[in-house]
């Protein structure tokens, strides 16, 4: 009877040895059977002299999980290795999906282990700044498996909606328009002058940032390596950072920590929650004229005016 | 001439020393002082012996800050301490914000360094399976720095587009109304019985997982150190998982990575951006009309059926 074999989903942080965790290390020296994308697996080559090590091109990745799921159930401890965080936009979706396809079902068959890791927004938001401070979001603009109006029409809402956005995939050689496209989309909302950070390779020897703006940011060097950080109305740079404020200077004054007049330190802004529905009943306003205000649908607005002071506690 | 300081803000992680990055962990030892909320200190007690430690509470992040500023200018190294990423929600913000204020100014006065690690959505979704396949977005459900309709308008603008979500400091002792008001909100777009996962405590001795749905989420056991993931109208909870698919069964077979009839393995879908634009082009339908059908604006369709065929390449 042969050991059960595993399968450990291994993101590696950005590519640099020193961001990569302690569990990401181990894992990898578990291993019998290195998989992955080619480019990946040379970051880590020191690492994995004598292990078997199976080498996969980019648009294989099912391929990768089925080749896995074969070594594994042979007995074989296999590292599936990502860069960034294996489960965005990695391979923990395709490995699970080839799995339960397979008709595996845990604690019955090979384990399975994802080893989590800085995924590209983070490494790419911690060389140009602080841009993610506030409320943000990762859209990949490969249609290669997403019907274009999918991705257009969460590129409109989060434009709508003031998130910083992170743009994976943003380009390669032949998807040359959809970066054109998120730019028409976004510019319907946000200033031509809103920060825009693009960074090729983070922490990798060709590393390379562009601070550029909304407007221009077409005009950058954007590739398959690119990370693309479109920061909120909010957000601006100076002295070549991209900082996202979090709201800070709304209630304290930076300079001393001290709390401004109205607000309370630990407590809800006098705008939040229970001061807003205060607000918004005071007004005499109709549900269709609150809604309209703030841009909020009309039969939300009237769930919240129709709450008892009971239910809002 | 006392050696120019430096102000390091780093992310540990989940707390859990397997997951910290050799980074982090070299920059804990190479500093002098090391400030951050106490539980965090707790987390990497073991790193710290001999050194200099300032434990602030949670609200008292601009004074962390400016106190890292003043030991830093002292000549100081001095360790930030966040969990999870030090930019997501993190000290990065508040820190060159007050840094900002005090007048400074990169390469003339003392230095920053900020050390990325993996957030909470990162390593609480490879807790439950893989939720975060597909386009995710962050949104921090405390409103003590952000106005209320902010966050509704946000949180509307996502679930109407599909996004897999996790919520940030979803509930608190005095702030238990605002994940019901998300609920409300997200129920008006997506499936009561939507998968949603609530993690806490991920990767600590109290961690605990618990898989819910979007009806039943408010009635979990969800606060302070809990984070709030909720599935796309495609995500699934199979054994105990949590899985987003990726998009692949659109286009490949899962049994053995064969490509579907009509599409073609690395090429955009035939409804990506080009095949889209031609199939509206070709239906003869009025600019409001696929506007409608697509739940985009419709000058949005008006440009993308104006492009000439040069500029559409």
């Amino acid at each position: 009877m042969t050991t059960p074999g595993k399968i450990m989903l291994v993101g590696i942080g950005p590519g640099h040895v020193e961001h990569m965790t302690q569990r990401a290390r181990e894992a990898i020296a578990e291993a019998d059977t290195i998989i992955g994308y080619v480019t990946y697996i040379r970051l880590v080559a020191d690492l994995i002299e004598g292990k078997e090590v199976v080498k996969k091109s980019m648009t294989e990745e099912l391929d990768r999980a089925i080749e896995a799921l074969a070594r594994a159930r042979e007995g074989k401890k296999v590292a599936l290795i990502s860069s960034g965080d294996a489960g965005v936009y990695g391979m923990a979706g395709p490995t699970y999906e080839v799995l339960f396809e397979a008709g595996w079902t845990p604690g019955f068959d090979i384990e399975v282990e994802i080893v989590p890791g800085a995924s590209a927004l983070n490494t790419c938001a911690a060389l140009v700044g602080a841009p993610l401070t506030h409320d943000f979001c990762a859209i990949s603009l490969s249609d290669l498996l997403t019907p274009w109006p999918v991705i257009a029409r969460r590129l409109d809402a989060v434009a709508a909606s003031d998130f910083v956005v992170a743009l994976y995939n943003p380009k390669s050689g032949r998807r040359t328009q959809q970066i054109v496209e998120a730019r028409r989309l976004f510019l319907r909302y946000r200033r031509p002058d809103t920060p825009v950070a693009i960074v090729k390779s983070a922490y990798r020897p060709k590393q390379r940032i562009e601070m550029t703006t909304l407007e221009a940011m077409c005009e950058a060097d954007i590739g398959m390596l690119s990370t693309v950080l479109i920061g909120n109305s909010a957000t601006f740079i100076r002295d070549g950072l991209m900082v996202t404020p979090r709201g800070y200077a709304n209630k304290y004054d930076v300079t001393n920590g001290d709390t401004r007049d109205g607000e309370q330190a630990g407590r809800s802004l006098s705008t939040g929650l229970a001061g807003w529905r205060d607000t918004i009943r005071a007004s005499g306003h109709s549900a269709a004229q609150i809604a309209a205000q703030y841009q909020l649908p009309v039969d939300y607005i009237e769930a919240v005016l129709a709450q008892t002071e009971a239910e809002a506690v």
